[in-house]
């Protein structure tokens, strides 16, 4: 495996592929092996992910990065399961007076609430508080239920990038739950590609930076995560099944546009970057829905 | 399309399977149509669900009931959303002091977090707080976003029953959000049947019980729900594209175990029916995780 092996889903003229990216452009891996894995998803199932990289390393680019559109990494995962609340000072944002809590708090989106690098985050007409969340991503390899903290890390296949975009108003539209502000069409991104997972330093103290317009608005390090990585594995497989494929976003630093005071909300024509340190950067345009 | 048309996932020597449940037996659906549509939810997909099970109304069935197990209806749905607090007095069964919420409560379940008719809900080693809660099942036959409210009807392709079954102390583990105490593996239940959806009779108003060692919890009628089902499809369809297959479970009455003082708990032995006039009974027992 290279220094920083890259897996993307992309299209290209309308057609779902996925393929190694490198910066002279991208070598096609559905063409070579899409009968035999449909997706990133069943690539990661049979553990091949690592070694067809490597093998694709030699080949010749397919298209120029300009001719592909990305998509997110893993089209159909059995599950997309969010983390809140899970870095310093994000839990005395809530200014509810109570302390940080003892488990994570768990929410899900579909896999339709976000869309690829490089594509615009849709503002829906039905509020202006379209709001970012830059976060780190772990893809599980090896599926499991009741996974020990001291085995979780073994059971991440990948890592990628999350801005966990949100509607605002519409998280606390109802009694409980925040399902309906997490998960309006297209209001978030995952991406760029997904990076093997190999070693504990891939994660252990990354920095994770949120930039709107070139101005640094969230920045920390996973060191200072309230839950690690290996305690959210363990943590949710203790309900469910985890399986490859499973995309687990892991949390966000504090620094969201609603915690400004007055908020400021995404509109269109900014620039949101998620960075982290050996994963890459996740960009995205805003735009009003047409 | 008879009287009460049935379609059921099943497996039979463990190979999953779809058909229509007669009461003499089933008629394999899957080994006529499987190459074309592999579950139920492709047949809703393309429309034929009535269709079908009309021509297979007069075929010879293929296995005795005894000889099946009955699966969820729809194996892999792109979404299941569940919508809380939907029936008078359940708001105030929170003793928060708050009004009826204006919009409805959703969140989500994974496919596993279910199991079939006639087959134990599991409870958990972490908890003795398994709690049922029945509900009425739309599953959407014709996708859409923003639908109104005055077409949302048209969109259901089929109605089913769901036991809706909870672990109380992990729904409150964390500051937000129910997910955790409501996606064990296995802890509730969809089924029998679908039965497709033909008429607004079938829904308008009819009762909907739940029975635990035949004693009844709950009991109430979908015209005094808080969020119609024209409503519930008007508002998810706002935020997300519908498509079709997409399960809805749309809340349940007052009189879950969790409400009773002391609360009571299910456990292993007891018997638990979710009743509702024209489309079925979904029976399952409790049973201790091995």
């Amino acid at each position: 495996m290279t220094e920083r092996t890259r897996l993307a889903g992309f299209s290209h003229r309308g057609v779902l592929k996925y393929g190694l990216v490198r910066d002279d452009g991208i070598v096609d891996l559905s063409a070579r092996h899409g009968e035999r894995w449909r997706s990133l998803r069943e690539m990661i199932e049979e553990g091949v992910l690592a070694r067809l990289a490597d093998e694709a390393a030699i080949l010749p680019a397919d298209y120029a990065l300009a001719d592909i559109a990305y998509e997110i990494p893993i089209p159909a995962p059995e599950k997309i399961i969010c983390v809140g609340v899970n870095f310093p000072d994000r839990n005395a944002e809530y200014r509810d007076g109570q302390d940080a809590p003892p488990n994570p708090s768990l929410f899900v989106r579909f896999p339709r609430s976000f869309t690829g690098h490089d594509r615009p985050l849709i503002r829906p007409p039905e509020s202006p508080q379209l709001d970012y969340e830059g976060e780190i991503v772990i893809v599980i390899g090896k599926g499991g239920r009741r996974i020990a903290q001291t085995d979780a890390l073994g059971h991440i296949a990948a890592l990628s990038l999350c801005n966990e975009g949100t509607i605002r108003d519409w998280v606390r539209h109802a009694k409980f739950n925040v399902t309906q502000g997490k998960n309006f069409d297209a209001s978030g991104s995952i991406g760029p590609w997904l990076v093997p997972y190999a070693e504990e330093s891939q994660l252990a103290d990354i920095k994770l930076e949120t930039r709107v317009n070139g101005e640094l608005r969230q920045s920390d390090r996973t060191g200072r995560m309230i839950f690690s990585f290996a305690k959210i594995i363990n943590y949710i497989s203790t309900f469910t099944t985890l399986v490859p494929g499973d995309v687990i976003v892991c949390g966000t630093p504090t620094g969201a546009g609603a915690r400004f005071d007055p908020p400021v909300w995404l509109k269109p024509g900014d620039v949101v970057e998620v960075e982290a340190e050996g994963i890459g950067l996740l960009r995205n345009t805003i735009a009003d829905e047409v």
